[in-house]
């Protein structure tokens, strides 16, 4: 059925996926990776037409992926934007969770669980409809109440708890033989998944610049490094593109561990990057020490970026200005970088209409 | 520059494109119509991909058209879904912006004015900032904050009138010499676009069956229409696909055209299509009368059909769900149809998620 094996870097466990879920290893509980062939053949529309180089062949699709690029100017730079928003549930989380749920629908799982304050509890209730199972994202009691409701709109059950860290403790007590949890943070198919984003620009005509990508969990830049990993083994791409990582400044465990220092100030308006400890850090900060450099931001510079992303149209959620505001901080503190600049925007301002026009009217009164 | 002509049916009006922007005759005020040349040479992305069988060649883009075709089964029948509700300002309506303005834009206009209540004037504010444009969007007073929210987010201007009819009064005071009217409407530019929904689905493997579309000012169906025509004319596609146009009981000017009578009854949560008396409503029943038929739902059974799909994962709005409960019905009274069934669902629900929720909660309650 499918070649792809489990293994863990750190205890040596080995299985071949097609028996069992795991969202880290069942041995010594560290992050697990994917080994696999793959084959450069793509065919079809959006992630399905990738399927010879993901771990499984067989995606239940909702018409996720092949996002347009829109080429812009900004300050003289050529920056290509990758519209992530425009996936159906509204952010680029539904790649992971397509990929995720058409393995453990395959598994015949039933139920399907998952802590988030965001758009990845959307994507599993949006992915659970297409694969007939059950949702139950456990979510902060102080998650704004359009997220839930949507959740709620597409069948999704919510539990609440008092905290974001709370919900990572709860969620695991629903597990069980028929229910799996997605844990974006932890599971290798989720971010297995992105590796289309790199694979879609690269068709788009990208073939050398820097990637700019938020970092949250991280499973967005580990997912594109791969991608492009796979152009260059596959002989498609001559080098590897730069790859700068952007966090906030109030909330920076990859920065702390290349640097060694804790930053001050507030980023949390961009909150799909506010995560304190990501499982997968290690390897995150291996990639960005290799590949390129990370860059930190505060709510000012997000907000500025916001500002301007919309007044081209691009109708995003804040968190997805984080990345263009990076870039930009960058260049101003390190000079040029190899254009063009490709950069995911990565989830939709249409779910947060009211809020996001609140913030800019605020940012006129103060100017 | 270009070879397209305007030209009037009616009067016999003939002018290149190039030098001015009409959206009616300028001598006798009837809807005109566009006549080209074209050849078939899909290249790149979006729209800009079959600017060689549009009427003009330069679309200042934002990623608008390509949207993803998902394939599903309901009572049996083989339904393929165009996702038009995943184009950058939500709606299919972005097409038609997108053309138009790149137009305006090519002759130098600086503002835009639009009477709608809804999508258009999203789409028209969006493309006004792909174009350097300021919008102003004339809108009944009662339309929904979070639109008018939406539309002032994208910079632009409401103003607003007591009902539907006087914004359609006072947007002609707004039109000046460097200020065009959309006319989503009349403006054959802005149908135009939309041929590329018929070229998309064409290239994705459809090549016979039916095409539900639903009608409201008809600028869909007039696109779909003349695009799966260009196919047959080009010699690519052997027959037209049946057309099945889908009007709401409360609003059916073309049902009444073609069967001389007015229905009863309520469809007034299909919002979108509740247009009273579109300009082009001859041209729309005789598509209609050569090559399909009509039907009409009505509240009810649009919100069963919203009900279904979002529960397969179709985050859209209320009225995408007239053409397929319209089918449903269709096939009910008429017996079977070609398949497969292509449908376009227009509008994103993202922008209304509260109510949504509300309007499926209360379907519960009742049930």
């Amino acid at each position: 059925m499918t070649t792809a094996t489990y293994y863990c870097r750190r205890c040596g466990f080995k299985e071949e996926l097609g028996e069992h879920y795991y969202w880290r290893c069942p041995k010594c509980g560290a992050p697990l990776d994917l080994i696999y062939d793959i084959e450069w053949s793509p065919k079809g529309q959006g992630l399905a037409r990738y399927s010879d180089t993901l771990p499984i062949k067989r995606i239940n699709s909702l018409g996720e992926g092949g996002t347009p690029i829109v080429k812009r100017k900004i300050k003289g730079k050529t920056f290509l934007f990758k519209l992530e928003y425009l996936n159906p549930g509204g952010s680029f989380k539904d790649r992971g969770a397509a990929l995720t749920l058409s393995y453990a629908s395959m598994l015949n799982y039933r139920r399907v669980v998952e802590d988030t304050s965001g758009n990845t509890g959307i994507a599993t209730a949006l992915y659970a409809r297409v694969n007939n199972m059950q949702a139950t994202i456990v979510m902060p009691q102080y998650a704004p109440e359009g997220k839930k409701n949507l959740i709620r709109l597409l069948g999704g059950s919510i539990i609440e708890t008092p905290t974001r860290p709370d919900a990572a403790v709860k969620v695991l007590e629903l597990i069980d033989e028929k229910t799996c949890y997605v844990a974006h943070t932890w599971n290798p198919l989720f971010f297995h998944a992105n590796k289309t984003v790199a694979y879609e620009a690269f068709e788009a005509g990208f073939n050398h610049g820097t990637v700019v990508l938020p970092i949250g969990s991280g499973s967005l830049l580990l997912g594109v490094y791969q991608g492009f990993k796979d152009l260059v083994e596959l002989g498609l791409l001559k080098d590897m593109p730069t790859i700068i990582g952007v966090q906030g400044v109030s909330s920076a465990p990859i920065y702390e561990l290349i640097r060694g220092k804790t930053p001050e100030g507030d980023s949390s308006i961009a909150d799909g990057i506010m995560v304190r400890d990501p499982p997968r850090k290690y390897e995150i900060a291996d990639i960005i020490k290799k590949h390129g450099d990370i860059v930190l931001i505060n709510n000012d510079e997000v907000l500025e970026s916001l500002k301007e992303l919309l007044k081209m149209g691009f109708i995003i959620e804040p968190t997805s200005a984080a990345p263009v505001a990076g870039i930009l901080k960058y260049m101003e503190n390190n000079g040029d970088i190899e254009e063009p600049i490709l950069v995911p925007l990565t989830g939709s301002g249409l779910k947060m209409i009211d809020y996001l026009y609140s913030l800019i009217r605020k940012m006129k009164t103060k100017t």
